[in-house]
């Protein structure tokens, strides 16, 4: 048809856990070869996953921030998930209008966009609309248990991946059966983490790692961290147990 | 002294799911800038992990294969447990002795080293003797989320990886209690976990996945896949429930 024009393609690109080096080969691609990059960020802060890919940016290249209208520490509840849903809808729409103007699409992803990422909340939004791919990338709790060199999971063993926000009780229940666990979204229910990981007798095997692959990276014991409030780029990771020795 | 040398790095280096674009930059570095690599492979068979980095090779770099003396199919019990661990001490030696003349040796890992590799073996064995970097990777769980278009784990889900050895009442327990699954190892399980799905509930969530974003890559309904033997490259993938909708 006259004036018709083919839409552009949603890609949902995992960068990585931080460091700009452990972008993959096929982001670093499709960021440069995207006619524009979107990322989410907290209000006030730079993006995380902006500053992972920056160095892979084009020069010029159209950028479109989605700023989250509140972070999740200022509110909870159904009203905020109201919020959210609002937000995410207009986020969605903001990706679509590039879409249909032509332009491919580059969502960048703190470490892989389907584990625990904001870009699912796009993805359900437009990916029958619109032709998409993911990228899959370096999770954060892998770049946990390289810089702590501690083998994460081996032979027959289960891993468990919890969030630090599920209720205590919750999360010592599920930690007491796992061989080996790492907690996401640790922040500041990092009190109530380290109390559930000691009742399920796991915490001489727990480190608390901060800012992994990251300037300012911290790895300690999670018996001797000493803060009741972590960053939001930390996790408590339980590695393997049953780990080969020889 | 005379004649001494400082030995040479140790570097577990993860090099993604099967597609060489899902190499990291820095897997990509340190496997050019290493004199000599080294990877694991299964006798007759090519390895997985030199064909992922196979493009990122130096022309005429040093390579070391380990072969493994029988297949995990072929052997078990106590036995199957010394030989292999006789073979993971002759193939450290191997790896030290690299390392004794000053090289820095790059251990290609399919997917990421510390989760479930067999890299783990030589570093239990070394990274005590040398200095040792692991540079996380991509694992092939993601990859499976990728193609299959669907969100992982998503909100305060708990994510439970899961060994497709596992006998059928324990693997049948882990399942029923994830909010979100993945089988590893799938291999000649498949009949056993797709029993152990289907008795859990799970079975209209599931997705058998075959070679993810490699060549001849297949995605299926798990009630729908044939086989009762499947790949080495093969998973069974349980998504995210609580996925993000409108």
């Amino acid at each position: 048809m006259t004036g018709a024009r083919a839409p552009g393609r949603l890609f949902g690109v995992g960068v990585g856990p931080g460091d700009p080096e452990l972008v993959t080969v096929k982001a670093r691609r499709v960021i440069r070869q995207a006619q524009a990059v979107a990322f989410f960020a907290a209000p006030g802060r730079p993006s995380n996953a902006r500053a992972a890919a920056a160095g892979h940016l084009r020069p010029g290249q159209r950028e479109l921030p989605l700023c989250y209208p509140v972070t999740t520490e200022l509110a909870a509840g159904a009203r905020y998930e109201r919020l959210l849903s609002a937000f995410y809808d207009e986020a969605a729409g903001e990706v679509a209008a590039l879409l249909d103007e032509g332009a491919d699409v580059a969502v960048l992803c703190e470490g892989d966009p389907f584990f625990y990422g904001s870009y699912m909340y796009l993805h359900t939004r437009l990916s029958e609309r619109y032709p998409s791919e993911v990228v899959p990338g370096v999770p954060s709790i892998l770049a946990g248990a390289a810089v702590l060199g501690a083998p994460l999971v081996s032979r027959d063993e289960t891993l468990s991946v919890l969030s630090g926000v599920l209720p205590a009780a919750e999360l010592e229940r599920r930690l007491a059966g796992a061989d080996a666990a790492v907690v996401v979204k640790v922040g500041r229910n990092l009190a109530k983490v380290r109390s559930c990981v000691e009742a399920a007798g796991l915490l001489d095997r727990a480190f608390y790692v901060e800012r992994a692959t990251l300037e300012g990276q911290r790895v300690a014991p999670l018996a001797g961290a000493g803060a009741t409030e972590a960053p939001y780029f930390s996790m408590v990771v339980i590695p393997s147990a049953g780990a080969p020795r020889r």
